[in-house]
């Protein structure tokens, strides 16, 4: 999505370590007019797919995912990371490895929310090693539904994650796809 | 907002210590088409008064903000509560008491996303003691910034937290305000 690429090189910041800033539009202030465009060109690459539910993992995913989900007329779900007071009931649970924390948390969605009968479309803001989406594909196939496919706003393609997962065959598009970025805040895109 | 009653008498479920269990519409799983209707109400209770900001806190407010400020044409902002490996620069910052969890955290939000100018509508699911609607204030307040009032999907109303902050003259609406829950599920409201 060309808006998002002349956005990224506008508005983002290169952090060391290859963390790429989105902070002032993406994922901490979120442009809602920018993040409905980006909802609209999902909701065109998932369409016609079956999608009965869209889901991600809290926090900074769950902004993008409820606008996909409101362009496309079904159900956000969201796996939380955080134990809460209020969930009760059956859980689907998947260890996630993360490299930004240096540490495995346990993902949680109630059983309630995804049924053997859904067509999930997955979601996150990024995707960087894949190591989220696999546990989230992981919750919907230990509910018994269906993964449609994968969609993140920003991919980091030298991490290797997105391709790794269209290699065994899993529909994955990105929104804008990060080839390199130097420390001096060059960023180049896959084209 | 009689429909949200309706849903909540209809889906909601009561569990002990005074929760109210609405994952399945509202904050886990959302149903969106919903969703909507009540950003749109939320809109209209404030429509005129010049917002230019959706704030809230991680992670089950931010759906509801998104859409809020979706309607608004606004920008949303979330303060977390979880630090990251991508905040970078001058934070403002506020102690929240969860009764929940029985603990203090900090909020966190860039100085960058709230500005002097700023008039900010702070959005959240739940509105118990308004100890997070009053941390979210106080953010803004650090800011420098106006806040135009509050607005939670579901309050508490025998908490106390929103009459409270009514009382010192802020707007706070509420788009259901439970009156009393008792423990075999049965629910009343605020007339």
């Amino acid at each position: 999505m060309k808006e998002l690429e002349e956005k990224i090189v506008r508005e983002a910041q290169v952090l060391p370590g290859h963390v790429l800033k989105v902070g002032s539009f993406l994922n901490q202030q979120v442009d809602t007019v920018f993040l409905k465009k980006m909802a609209q060109e999902t909701a065109r690459l998932f369409a016609g797919l079956g999608v009965t539910k869209v889901l991600t993992v809290e926090a900074s995913g769950i902004s993008f995912a409820t606008a996909v989900a409101m362009e496309m007329n079904v159900p956000m779900v969201f796996a939380k990371k955080h134990p809460s007071a209020n969930m009760s009931g059956a859980q689907l649970c998947s260890p996630v490895y993360s490299y930004t924390h240096k540490t495995t948390y346990n993902i949680v969605v109630s059983r309630d929310y995804i049924k053997p009968c859904d067509k999930v479309l997955i979601t996150d803001d990024f995707l960087a090693n894949g190591n989220a989406l696999k546990g989230l594909m992981e919750i919907v196939d230990q509910a018994g539904a269906t993964v449609v496919g994968c969609c993140a706003e920003i991919e980091k393609g030298f991490q290797g994650g997105g391709d790794e997962l269209r290699a065994k065959g899993v529909k994955v598009e990105s929104l804008a796809i990060v080839e390199s970025m130097t420390d001096d805040g060059k960023v180049t895109f896959r084209s």
